[in-house]
């Protein structure tokens, strides 16, 4: 392990590069020499002399050991890693989607390059979840890795379920708060956790599964239909991404799924996160931490660095021994599906009915059938479609017009 | 990265060696080549060659590169430990008696000996948390640390509180179980998780804590006053260890808990256990998993055994930056405490007195007091002293003889 400090060139100055500065101010092994920013007008918290606006002033700098790269453009990101890849210099990384839309080339561009690219802050914030994968789990058969991996949609499902606010004012909460954008599309569409299944895909199992094979929901179909439901049969609600391993088949999803009250992913509330990993050995473990945020985020990052210091890198075992493994949508899943045309004989795309009820203004079916079914449905415009957790029970399904429950099969 | 095959010498052949045997036997990278055991009488699952009776077969090999400790006793433990570091091996154990007991000296042996001493599998099994907090939590200030560090009573308490069983039933089932050992004194007493503390204390604040020096209560006091007490007022129990650092004071415990039942806790079930991380960066985090176990608890040794290919050995940074911690009693905790003595003036140990209840069989008291005098009066033989976390909400408290609820104060 060297002594020497580790100097760094930072790309992007937001919440995460701001958090990363404060914690570096008070280290001596690390120094951030220069950073580069795009906005030359954007009223900065340092001195004009810490910026730059032109990359190749850190690029090209012989003293930069490491790049960390912490900008919102996804493009520009891969031009960045490519780069000082290229210079010889390791990458530290938060940019999800640059990393899972281009996982062969960053995979390949470390190979020949022989750099590190770490990206612990890339999936689940604060959690250590890439890096465990990488060194514990590695060593034994993953059959199954789930959770919330989102923290903006799980704090606006909070706050509806558990705290009687209605979905447009608990979105308004959470970007109150900072913790969804101005733009919520990649949050509250599931489309940011599905970037982080992939990543976490890769290192569990060692498949690369691009994050638009993986069927997604996010959440902002879901009504008070959903919220009385999950009441009713002591249930709660989250935007769950799982990804499962049966033999050499693999399926994946980002789906909003009901979940027992008493289990362990309702206790996880507000901008927390969570990962299940489910291991041949170990059974099923569980981490939670803060999903996002300045210092948790910072803290991910910074892990990366001080493990460059000892020249770590990922080993990627699992993608280097991955047998044939084939991803499939091919299987049966438990479903709550809410139609808002209430005539259609819908139940007949559903395997097996465990209840639901019809009236003039709408339908519900609550049952078994092939996930490639559920998305189809989904899809359409006012269908509003939740996975069930197999440890749910159900005592109560929603009543018809007349207040009766009434079984559609 | 070394691709040689690491040669094992292994060290007790019970229920976690029996599981290090099946995997290792899966895998090109480890060979164990000889295992010392005690009893020559033993029925064995392997050949007799694989066996030996002299541990001198194994530390005089030269060609053995580790050795894997996963004996009972303590004493016999440190011995291995020292005579294998000083044949030049590096170590893995499990053995947390031995380890808590001799912090200081298995410290000073690594370093004299230039040798790694790994030990992922004596704190809470198939957690990985000695390492998460050397390689993540190194960089934040930890400011908790606390949780389930014991199956055995998780899986009694768990049977008690939420599925109706009386203590002896919980127990008999945990030793049919295979959680619970036949004499189940150092589980039930709290003296098991207390040497787990006493080693996340120092990979958390880097402090040597001595077991002996946390205070300890196990859960053999429990009684159906606790039970009816938690079940009227939503909580749920747990043995609970704990160490809180507030400015340079850290005080640590082992004591029955009552905690909420929607909280994160109570759905640690059974034999799990779970670590809360309380960080200056991240704020709170949380890890479950299986505390114990023939494969979880090998799969930590394996993980420990795979380091040593890329030379890892715990950097122990907060130990060697650690400024003058010091230990403390001397804070207020919130506490249920049963006197089975109806009439003595047992409120006036109490700072603040929240309600209670006192017939002629006896007296609780809820309230805050220092948490020495929580540990003196437990130590009497007849009283119960069970710790409420701070977020419970309490609205109902025992009734006095004429079932009428009395406020002590």
């Amino acid at each position: 392990m060297s002594n020497k400090p580790l100097t760094i060139g930072l790309f992007g100055f937001g919440c995460v590069g701001q958090g990363l500065w404060k914690i570096a101010e008070q280290r001596s092994d690390i120094q951030i020499k220069k950073i580069c920013v795009k906005s030359r007008h954007k009223p900065r918290p340092l001195p004009e002399s810490y910026f730059t606006y032109n990359p190749d002033d850190i690029l090209s700098d012989p003293e930069t050991d490491v790049v960390v790269e912490l900008i919102d453009d996804a493009g520009a990101a891969l031009q960045i890693l490519k780069n000082a890849l290229q210079k010889g210099k390791h990458v530290v990384t938060a940019n999800k989607r640059m990393l899972a839309e281009n996982l062969i080339e960053v995979l390949r561009l470390q190979r020949q390059h022989n750099r590190a690219v770490l990206y612990e802050a890339a999936v689940c914030g604060s959690i250590p979840i890439i890096r465990t994968l990488e060194e514990y789990y590695a060593h034994q058969e993953i059959t199954a890795i789930d959770g919330i991996f989102n923290g903006s949609t799980n704090y606006i499902l909070t706050r509806v379920l558990d705290e009687n606010r209605t979905y447009a004012e608990a979105l308004h909460e959470a970007q109150k708060a900072g913790f969804a954008e101005a733009d919520p599309t990649l949050d509250v569409e599931g489309l940011d956790p599905r970037y982080k299944l992939s990543l976490a895909i890769l290192h569990a199992f060692g498949m690369v599964l691009l994050p638009e094979q993986i069927p997604v929901a996010g959440i902002s179909k879901i009504g008070k239909e959903e919220v009385r439901f999950a009441r009713q049969n002591g249930l709660s609600l989250k935007l769950s991404v799982g990804a499962v391993k049966e033999g050499n088949r693999i399926f994946a999803y980002v789906l909003p799924q009901f979940v027992p009250v008493a289990g362990a992913l309702a206790a996880v509330r507000h901008e927390f996160n969570a990962v299940h990993i489910t291991g041949s050995y170990t059974g099923k473990q569980l981490l939670v931490g803060k999903g996002a945020g300045s210092l948790p985020t910072a803290l991910a990052v910074l892990s990366d660095i001080a493990a460059l210091h000892h020249n770590y890198r990922y080993a990627y075992t699992k993608y280097a021994n991955a047998a044939s493994l084939e991803f499939t949508t091919d299987v049966s899943v438990k479903a709550w599906v809410r139609f808002s045309d209430g005539s259609g004989n819908h139940w007949q795309a559903f395997t097996k009915i465990i209840g639901g009820a019809a009236n003039a203004s709408g339908q519900v079916v609550v049952g078994e059938l092939p996930l490639d079914k559920l998305m189809a449905l989904q899809e359409q415009n006012r269908v509003t479609a939740v996975l069930i957790a197999d440890d749910c029970t159900i005592s109560t399904l929603p009543a018809d017009a007349t207040g009766v429950m009434q079984q559609v099969a």
